[in-house]
């Protein structure tokens, strides 16, 4: 059995499944290492071989979805939550050369995994939509027509469109983006603020119990369920900021419907979808006629099998 | 000879080009009724006429660039600008009938100028790029791949993208759209307002001067030129809006180029353009690459031109 392996790198893990005749037969996952880039490069190596071990068959071709730069020859570079991957490092070479000179095809991470729910998710019946992945930042990938929209490499970069001039400060620097409310690094920096100016939270105490040091999404989800008004506060102005910066999406791009995934959209879940798509209808150009809004099929699974979808698996 | 007539139909005038071996070879413009549909239907098939009277040859086919909402057999509705064009009117079929017969392609106004510039103006040498006329209101045209965007319907409304919460009321009711600040009448609105409220300004003296009954794109020209103070201050706000719509959808797509028209983009021309690409260009995500910022070869009749192109002229 042929087997193309998908891989999702990120700065916390590295998710690989292992994919014949378009499902997933295999998946594995390891932590990233948190020292350099050789050390990652292998790691993801010994991810593809745990995945491929699940299935009988043969690795013929890897896909890696990653964050940063890419360049056409598989290189990645400034990818600023990977460990040495802001220098640039032969990722696609590197694992083709492990794995005997297997075709390897990197693309960008958030466009992997709206090609993975464009074809084998919740996009299936849709030829144009907006996969918006809410997890540590805010990204976008965009398919129109069919097809993935890459633009000169940087297109979908819906987490860093203007929802409020002179708004509060994102994490590429600017202020007022989508991700500066929405993006589960921004939420927790803005409540760490709020604390220090004297705001009363559950939200560090939850945290702590949990054993985390910083507030995952599943943090914010047990604080919001506390009741925490801080918290409560924080995600009502994720929600608007999505609302408006996914309204101002669609009023330029007429889109069939749009995937809310990631990290944090996929922990919130339905309710969360439906608060967002109720926040975006008023604001849209036409109102009666708004995109479809679903929650991702794949969960955190959508970038590693749209990797292997890029693949060619 | 076989010519194409191209019509862009808007609130004040009908403009019309006859258009062979894709060379424009004629060209005539009316003033719209201000009356009711019919008027304004036999008004169009006037300029048609006249245009193509400009060169020996026959019509054997029209394109007609409308605002509104346009169903597919031609029908127009929702145009609030035309008179009678709040209902639904068959503008395709009668001016066909007028043609005895000749096949009448009927598409939105903004796609056709974009069209327009794409095809036959300064958009050439691309296959990406939006088209932003800013005239009474701000309209876009998105051309992806080398083809128009139509999404649904409605794709291209970036005008009524928000870029400030809560901010100015756009001529649509909501707030803090483009239109709300670089829109030509939401300009003119605000500045009357402002004078109301008692700043000094000599727009509405030069708009008497001038024997004008709304402020014009050669009265807020001629204003700054005088260095009228609330004049500038509002344009600057026109720059900054666009800047901001218009990196939200850089970000957004990562286009090759746009190129900046309407009454108002063509009137204050190529420094105007220029300050909005300096404003715009800092809030890209890729800032060392932004899209090359044009303006139109074919100014006022993009979009007649468009609208001949799209008939297939």
């Amino acid at each position: 059995m042929d087997l193309t392996i998908g891989v999702d790198l990120g700065g916390t893990k590295v998710q690989a499944v292992a994919v014949a005749n378009q499902r997933v037969v295999g998946e594995a996952r390891r932590p990233t290492p948190q020292t350099d880039a050789t050390a990652v490069v292998d790691e993801i190596v010994a991810t593809v071989k745990e995945a491929a071990s699940a299935a009988p068959g043969k690795v013929v071709r890897i896909g890696i979805g990653t964050p940063g730069t890419i360049t056409g020859d598989g290189h990645v570079s400034k990818a600023t939550n990977v460990p040495g991957f802001m220098e640039d490092v032969p990722l696609g070479p590197s694992v083709s050369k492990a794995f005997g000179g297997v075709p390897v095809a990197v693309d960008n991470d958030v466009r992997a995994a709206a090609m993975g729910e464009f074809h084998r998710g919740a996009g299936r019946p849709y030829r144009d939509l907006l996969g918006v992945f809410v997890g540590t930042g805010v990204g976008g990938g965009l398919i129109l027509g069919g097809t993935v929209r890459r633009g000169r490499g940087s297109a979908g970069e819906i987490g860093h469109t203007s929802v409020k001039q002179g708004g509060r400060q994102c994490s590429c620097g600017q202020r007022g983006h989508v991700e500066a409310y929405a993006g589960r690094m921004c939420i927790e920096l803005a409540a760490r603020r709020k604390q220090a100016e004297g705001a009363d939270t559950v939200l560090f105490e939850i945290m702590k119990r949990k054993g985390r040091d910083r507030v995952t999404s599943s943090v914010i989800a047990d604080a919001l369920e506390r009741g925490d008004a801080l918290t409560h506060a924080l995600i009502d102005k994720a929600v608007e900021a999505l609302a408006i910066g996914l309204a101002n999406v669609q009023n330029t791009l007429d889109l069939e419907a749009m995937i809310v995934g990631g990290g944090l959209g996929d922990r919130l879940g339905a309710p969360f979808i439906r608060r967002i798509a109720d926040a975006m209808t008023p604001r849209l150009r036409v109102p009666e006629h708004p995109p479809v809004m679903l929650a991702t099929q794949l969960g955190d699974l959508s970038g590693a099998v749209g990797a292997a979808v890029i693949a060619g698996g």
